[in-house]
């Protein structure tokens, strides 16, 4: 319970920093006789990769996933699988200018205030390349998923910064880097990344994930409710810093004579509970929403502190995303198929 | 792991139905030597008590709790602490009419789908009632913060459907039924309360809640992340369905040179973070803001269906509140000093 | 994580203490739908009771219990049970004298090390008395066994003190109060017994618990073996020192090709393993082995200190158990129940 | 909760199997601060080594160990600190003949049970090889044991197969490759040994494990006691069918006036306890006991059946230990100190 595992049952524990040796993760309770290559995480660890384009970082990581164990014969055994992730492209002497400096609205603050140690490569453990192994373990999640339950796991981005972008069809979210359901659009986000990085800033986001054909059921209450262990998932994601379901934020502002889905006997007749009512699983899709700050390096010079608390103007070189959500879809994928698997798990043991 | 616990060394195991004999709780983890007493918690309880005004439910319930162990000679002895409180103003006999229907937003139509045994009084498990329990354990952790470290949690309403509620004094908070924070708009909350009865509907609200005087330091990155765990407890509140932290949804259209707090040698500029950065707090207020559902229990009819799934017309009579929100604000409290007494003494075993 | 409860997916919370006004536990995880009533509870309850013959502590307690939760029109509804013991023959005054004073062998003097607080009402949370929750939840555990999977699970002494109890028929537990297999040798433990009781004496003892019916396939290697667990929940019991699975540390002076048991097509053809291969279930009977150390709490006067760490000489008068595994049987029987219906629910949830 | 990670805040996840590519762990909640190398763990590996004289497996391991994260310059940093161990002498053609056997007394039988699926190569996860990352981790403990509270865990061997071995020295113990506390009986042991590998046989041993320098007040009754902890993790070790503390299964006979340890001003005047008192330690020595089996790979041709049910003798040739307790001292300290340091972590969070 030290905090880098997450789930019960379907639990991932995950371990690495972005400029160490390597990250990886140990994916336990997977059921057995699943079939399971390496090529069936590679696929997802390439669409979270640094460097597919120019609006993310230029890192360069092949970020080849070795599996260390729980495979024999192409099936997992329901024994734990090991995943191996070796960083290839740290540049630690970028960094060695912040050693002693506190960025902005970074994590190197809280991480030197709680261990009194700072490992200041590339940000350490509070990097992003830390949800590698995340997209790992969730690539073996979303494949159970649809394997056992037709389960369908698919995000996009919805607003980049002050841009909305309309649902246009899930077609056309694998053809950008944004991950856009809106080909027309592209140019438009195209041209604000341009202007932003030559400004040396960074930008918010907005990302929508869901999930189709989840049985109802699933999900604990009181306290584990299946939205709750969502949103423990998607807030722990590197710059998340608001999680809702279905309408979510707009509920506020709604009558329940509105709000409250009505039934028929072909079903629902609207989703805005997102799919989830008491916290258990409604038979709907699932709909989830982030938002993503600004990443907080940036190359525009900031006020700050130094270790020893003097005033110290902070400029952020070296290697990163200007708008981290750009990579987030598919991580935001990779959470909701763990937490989701998990709770089949649950709800299998309990009530199976 | 089955979900009616909240919390990994500050542990908090809620049972009871709406309308069974008793609901409660049972602390494991709270450090000896705590002075502690029924009134310590009773005062918290009277806050989010039904009955209390015209725009609650009027369900009449002392919600007297008796401290069945743990305490001895006036102080928490380290070992469980059970609480326990009888429901006396059970009446099942207003909801037999339902008992075969599910309203539309209602978790009796998933918690049927999950366990197939449904508990129709007064939605069981599933109604607002459990949240007494958690105010109780609340009311254990919100003084061992402030005796420990000085942490002070407060919280109020923000919106209330569609009326934004300016924050004009802590002072207005207790003076008003609404955790309203000011008190010239409270004659136009009440208005559109005594409308919204007349109509027999009911609204969602947004509540904000804060923790003044949290040290830097808490927080278990990466999963358990202090803000992540904040989201679960949040989002597992009844009726809940969006979480944010500092600036929340508004970082999408942010930059980052606006987003960063910086800081100076007095401290930070600014808590666009909302007090955690990277998962860990920062030393700043933490601030939290919740998106509340309007109740699904409504006099409106509405289109459903039965356990036969034939088309039927709901219509929910009975004693509901028709904003949940109103009493939210005590249990946001509660849950946030849950969530950060688990961290402070996590951060206790790992870092001291 | 603090100790108090027992079991991943059937999770069983204790709390009280031996003269608080309760003692309960809250089960959460149990399946829906088990028929379920405080009778199928009180039976085991009162195979455990205090007071039902002389060899055993007088204080007298219905024990009855009150299920607060969980439980509608007969059935389990999936969510937590509560269940409620009060204390009814608490005499505090009985305890007054050695409030300042440590019992030699006695948990007081390392509860006071722990928590720097110490309830001496009977032993306070260290009491014996606390294995009544856990025996009212293994009631609920062994009939879920029984009915799911047809597993049977009993136990009986097999030593009091020098005496061996040689195994002569299951029929003549139940009919002695030391759950001896073994009508003949009774009025000579009876004889023994009351000597002790005329010295002022407590003696040690064994058991043997067993569960005959458990599929093969229950357990999770590496760790949480089921010997690991089964281990852990009976080391967690008053007063035992050590625990052993089938023929346990006889194996010592045995060689491999003594000690693996052969298969044949009609099964096992021994049972050296005591049901468990590998951390796993084999199907064969689960055999456990208990030793259960003497009463601490004594008439006989023995050198010990007080708080100041002054030499006094102890002794305990009140009423206590002079052989405390008497009671043990059924105790154990419950603790088998609970690990056995987790690792099944575990099993289900991971291998269904 | 999936049976590989052992500790609740001090937390070891095992992975790997005998003939895979690697085996290893992660440590979660390590406090940051601690010197740390890989040659503070490969002194400890080494000690469990295979291939070390002639009495154990004959597979040439090297057990290297790789630490790939949680430190930074040669300090822990609190996150989890990845151990990657490559396996590099597996012969997996040495065990093709027993996929579709099984051998009397070993795993193979329960994990085909169970999971439906066999990895035969070498025990897959079921061998004795999977201690190894137990036993680096548990170097971690030991050292931050030692230098935060002068904890020191030793280990010998007190009874090989019929063998008594009185204690003599502790000095003798690394001198041998028994861990035999006397010199003596070396040869006598050594001769044994030499008759049993020519008859193809294997045999139990008796380890005794204890740790000097626990503080009192470390353990979680009422379910997790200090000792029902020790219990869990020695039960869960391969071959283990008995765990005791202290005088073990002797306090059986025992009056209570001769096992309860009396105290003095200059502290206890015995440990018949072994140094837990109610679950919690007392200040005093821990003392632990463990009956290990014979191995159940051996030359020797035995009754048993294969997938399809048909009788088959077997037997098993490859790389065995004979008697697996052998090596099995520095992984019973392994698993103590791992205990322990989670131990001491709970309790400075809650008492601290």
């Amino acid at each position: 319970m030290s905090g880098n595992t997450l789930g019960t049952l379907f639990r991932v524990t995950n371990f690495g920093e972005s400029h160490g040796p390597a990250i990886g993760a140990v994916i336990d309770g997977c059921p057995p006789g699943l079939s399971l290559s390496e090529a069936d995480i590679q696929v997802e660890l390439d669409r979270r990769r640094p460097g597919t384009s120019r609006h993310v970082t230029q890192r360069r990581e092949p970020d080849t996933v070795e599996i260390l164990s729980g495979v024999f014969e192409g099936q997992t055994t329901g024994t734990p699988i090991g995943l191996l992730i070796r960083n290839t492209d740290a540049r630690s002497k970028d960094y060695s200018a912040i050693a002693d400096t506190f960025r902005p609205g970074h994590a190197d603050y809280s991480y030197w205030k709680k261990y009194g140690i700072r490992d200041p490569r590339g940000g350490g453990r509070s990097s992003a390349r830390l949800t590698a192994p995340t997209v790992a373990a969730g690539a073996v999640a979303r494949k159970w998923l649809m394997q056992e339950y037709g389960v369908r796991i698919r995000g996009y981005m919805s607003q980049l910064g002050p841009i909305p972008i309309p649902f246009d069809s899930w077609d056309a979210v694998p053809e950008n880097p944004f991950y856009a359901p809106n080909a027309a659009i592209v140019p438009q986000l195209e041209a604000f990344m341009d202007q932003l990085r030559h400004d040396g800033d960074s930008i918010g986001a907005r990302i929508e994930v869901q999930a189709e054909g989840v049985p109802a059921g699933w999900g604990e209450p009181l306290y584990d409710r299946l939205d709750a262990d969502i949103a423990h998932a998607m807030m722990g994601l590197n710059a998340v810093k608001g999680v809702s379901i279905g309408s979510g934020f707009e509920c506020v502002a709604m009558r329940g004579s509105e709000h409250g889905d009505e039934l028929s006997p072909d079903g629902f007749l609207g989703n805005h509970a997102g799919g989830v009512l008491g916290g258990i699983s409604s038979g709907q899709p699932l709909l989830v929403s982030l938002a993503v700050k600004p990443t907080s390096s940036i190359r525009i010079e900031r006020h700050s502190v130094n270790r020893a608390n003097d005033p110290v103007m902070v400029q952020t070189l070296g290697r990163h995303d200007p708008c981290v959500a750009i990579r987030a879809t598919p991580i935001a994928e990779a959470l909701l198929a763990i937490v989701l698997m998990d709770h089949a798990l649950r709800h299998r043991g309990q009530c199976s």
